[in-house]
């Protein structure tokens, strides 16, 4: 119910799954409004799905809380989450408020073995032919350096089975390469996750991120949320600058016209639609958060995601290599 | 001897303030080695200026450590500083190692009154009018609250002598605007911005800084680090992915050549040189920090910087609010 265009990408995301017909065995919980779901509906190619609706009647919205969400218990996210607790569902999927998200699945579905926290990550794209997994992307502000090698652990073993790297290569976020540069909390990280099994090839720094030298790149909640907004931002910005180029003189608006089509095909390579969503980690469940924004094709991304996740038993994974 | 260009650089940028006659009173000292610079010295106009030419034998390197280039007693950052010190000279510029600029000029010229620590910031371009001046951008890796707030009072008592603006918006670097939102060093520094006499206007987010919404925003070094070197290769990438897509065919190569000028022109509002480079804050002396790879115009407006600070008096207005 939280997304910027609810239901219309969620049911067009399903319908995607659909007609690529990827696992008939598949069966959708539609969670929200019944009225504007059913009236929706219609729209999208839904032939020979196993489908119902879970009627709910509050909505958590992107500004709210965790705690405001939590009281919630009517609304999507809760409903959801509550029948995978009740083994229902092997999955929730959404493009809702992600802290209420994470909130609501810690408490509901608890923590897998040996994981002190849930964390989130973001993929940013590179000049590499895969994107890099940043995190903690916001979900855990104070972090220690325990959580953070928890989180190169989860994120490393996230990475390896969604693009088949074998030792995904992991880096932490820090202001200079050698590892006697950072804050206490970087210091302390660098020594753990060096002596760590992980593939750890040591700092690196903000310049390095769009360069693609890790796979996993961990930091604390703080410095991730900050550096993913801006990143966000940034290309509002050039758009900003290019639209104000072209209000300049009529000229100039040709000039922009001309070559506005091409400049949308080179950013379309590094569109975050085509990653989907992020698996919350550490969680003991399959729940997936995708961007507000998010479109059908990120949506059907998302759910194989959330079906790659279950059968490759990831929890399990990190559950071993957490205790071990 | 530091920089990207030396003496080239350096010596443009005199040149072009000599042309410009500003200030016929300046005397320059052109500190480094004395053969390099006799050589450049034809290539620029010179007429009419005073200046003397300091040898020094040793060179700071952009990756040698503070503790290596304090070593270093003979290059040209720790002379420069050093004629500062015994009063020879009223101002410092360079273009080259941040950090070991920092560092002599703290321990040779000691700190203002008040200062707890020095600082450096750098200029974001905006959307409007002004740039936004972040600080700290790497100097105070683990800054406390008062440190913050006392970057906050220096930032903006610069801000207002660099743009004549009053009272400059001073705002704090969150991942929230509520004021209960961050990590501990925000929330405790938000509460001492909020009693301070600054016009601090909140929190902003990372996704904030590239719209001008705050003339002064204030961060840790660590954090403020990472977002500087990210945001300088979000450009880097942007070249590269242009430069990528052409390569993909004689089509696209064309129509990259097409609109690249257009493209360059957009970007030049938004360049760095503008601004020529910023002070070091808190230390008892004038030093400004230039990029490595400042240009000519670049040098010239940091010295036309310098002579402003010096003018206004600067460090005796800082010293009087860090009192107050």
């Amino acid at each position: 119910m939280g997304s910027d265009k609810f239901p219309i990408s969620e049911l067009d995301g399903v319908a995607r799954f659909n007609q690529h017909g990827i696992d008939s065995n598949t069966m959708f919980y539609f969670i929200g409004d019944e009225k504007t779901i059913t009236k929706e509906l219609p729209n999208h190619n839904l032939d020979g799905l196993d489908y119902e609706i879970v009627h709910t009647s509050e909505v958590v919205h992107m500004d709210d809380e965790a705690t405001v969400a939590l009281r919630k218990r009517n609304s999507s996210i809760y409903k959801g989450i509550e029948l995978q607790k009740e083994g229902k569902v092997d999955a929730f999927i959404s493009a809702g408020n992600t802290g209420a998200t994470l909130s609501i699945s810690t408490i509901l579905l608890g923590r897998i073995a040996g994981a002190s926290r849930g964390t989130i990550g973001t993929f940013f794209p590179t000049m590499e032919k895969r994107p890099t997994l940043i995190l903690d992307a916001g979900a855990n502000i104070d972090s220690k350096p325990k959580f953070l090698e928890e989180f190169a652990v989860m994120g490393a073993l996230y990475y390896k089975e969604m693009f088949q790297i074998e030792n995904p290569k992991v880096a932490l976020l820090n202001i200079g390469e050698e590892e006697t540069k950072g804050n206490e909390l970087a210091l302390a990280t660098h020594k753990l996750l060096k002596a760590s099994k992980l593939n750890f090839i040591g700092n690196v720094e903000g310049r390095d991120v769009l360069f693609g030298k890790a796979d996993v790149i961990v930091c604390d909640g703080f410095t991730g949320n900050i550096l993913l907004k801006f990143a966000e931002s940034f290309l509002v910005f050039l758009k900003q600058a290019i639209r104000g180029y072209a209000d300049k003189g009529l000229y100039k608006k040709l000039k922009v016209g001309m070559f506005a089509p091409t400049l949308k095909d080179i950013f379309k390579e590094f569109d975050y639609q085509e990653q989907g969503g992020v698996p919350l980690l550490g969680v003991n469940g399959v729940v997936i958060i995708g961007h507000g924004s998010s479109t059908g094709r990120a949506v059907e991304n998302m759910i194989k995601r959330a079906i790659e996740i279950i059968s490759v038993n990831l929890n399990k994974k990190i559950e071993t290599a957490l205790s071990g």
